[in-house]
């Protein structure tokens, strides 16, 4: 097929096998949304207010459920309900690390059982192959998909060079479950070997570290544009967090501006690069 | 000083600053136990049942928190009272693997509220050094100590070469908060560059992957004895799951038989180790 990012999301997301990439293809371009909103707020109550507000105007909501102290299990049933009401997707953003018996324990089970209600989830590649089996174990029959974290955009990481590329290799072998990857620019080719034919199939990336006027906080996060994103570096998804949510939760018009800006910015972008 | 596994560790505990480290090192001389159990169960009161078993036998319990399903707040009293009639120190193997802002919300916030309980930690370096700062910024000031995973036991794991060198000199560079390494062998010199002068302090190795009988598990996990991880490796504490609590955790007897088996393994080793 024809590298992913010439492609429409709605042609990406007729010909996509995997169930959750497909839902969120399809919620892509439905909303004219590639939009992601990173919710980090520790309350329930302000974490179901932000979600509410920036509903309308995401493709995705992406969640740190083990970051919220009054967390009981009704709040995934708000969480969901919230989800139909604004036609998201749910990517818990867990950055699964451990072996694989580990991992599906932590993915399936405790107080928060990701598997039941989050479409999207993502792992660090390190473990090696173990931790994809692992979760692809519970993901694989719920229809679940998973994110790979190829790179991360902070200062001094590890994830480079051969990391990233057998990070990449390791998707490849398992892209019934892998539907792509957390990173700054698409992953076609890379870790390809002599002899290797590319045959990508067609790998989201969903991009953290996005901003239109920050550029870095004090813990070593640095940002991009939505231009720089998605048209320079052919991403999939913008991800965004305090940027759009700000630090007054109760100023729904306020947020619910930012997030239009944001998600103009990127649709924008996107009909750039399929058009260039 | 002297290579840290040349001396005993009551010297070690003597010289040690980090509160959680110093803790660790005399619990392990006073028990002669240089034995950590991984409690992996599912079920609250499977978890307190198995704790209470090896209580006595070991240094160190190792728990994964987030899956136990029936998990409240009520539990970490109840564990805290082991803790204390046992006279072990408790390791939360939580791998955190984000950015600097998210890992200190998830080690002081959410459900879990690890770093109020928990005297240790981990965390990949995957992210780079605002892992280390994120977390330290919560548990320094309550006297806790971070592990790095500078190696993973894994088949096809990624943290190798170049990344386990970085991992080392993050270590180094905040060893006020970093203790050791979750690794299978010293990391002594490692990562050193022409013209550093080496003051390594005194790391703590501890190490997964230990087993008497069986050699590797379906999902990539390798096994090495007590004997070639503490005598020839020259690693501190052992790290032992299923090997202990099987799978009747009813037989309490027949589990403290199997971690008394790897106790008195593990400290024969040590005291080889020191006697060589």
């Amino acid at each position: 097929m024809p590298p992913a990012q010439t492609l429409t999301y709605s042609e990406r997301a007729a010909r996509h096998k995997n169930p959750a990439a497909k839902l969120l293809l399809e919620t892509i371009e439905r909303k004219n949304s590639n939009l992601a909103v990173s919710v980090d707020v520790t309350k329930r109550e302000d974490f179901l207010a932000v979600v509410d507000a920036v509903g309308p105007l995401v493709c995705l909501i992406k969640t740190h459920i083990d970051i919220i102290e009054d967390f009981d299990y009704g709040l995934i049933k708000r969480l969901e309900e919230l989800s139909k009401k604004h036609d998201f997707v749910i990517f818990e953003d867990r950055k699964f690390a451990d072996i694989g018996n580990t991992v599906a324990l932590q993915y399936s089970s405790g107080v928060h059982k990701i598997a039941s209600w989050s479409h999207i989830t993502n792992a660090h590649p390190v473990p090696g192959p173990s931790i994809v089996s692992g979760l692809a174990s519970v993901g694989v029959p719920l229809g679940r998909g998973l994110l790979l974290l190829a790179e991360m955009s902070t200062k001094g990481a590890l994830a480079t060079g051969s990391y990233t590329e057998e990070a990449v290799r390791m998707a490849r072998a398992n892209s019934q479950f892998v539907i792509g990857f957390i990173a700054q620019r698409r992953m076609d080719g890379v870790g390809l070997v002599g002899g290797d034919v590319e045959n990508e199939g067609d790998f989201l990336i969903l991009t953290p570290g996005v901003g239109l006027e920050v550029k870095g906080d004090a813990m070593g996060q640095q940002y991009r544009t939505p231009d720089e994103v998605v048209r320079e570096s052919g991403c999939d998804v913008i991800i965004v967090g305090r940027g759009i949510y700000g630090t007054d939760l109760k100023d729904v018009d306020a947020i619910r501006l930012r997030a239009e800006r944001y998600r103009k910015e990127g649709w924008d972008a996107y009909l750039k690069r399929i058009r260039s």
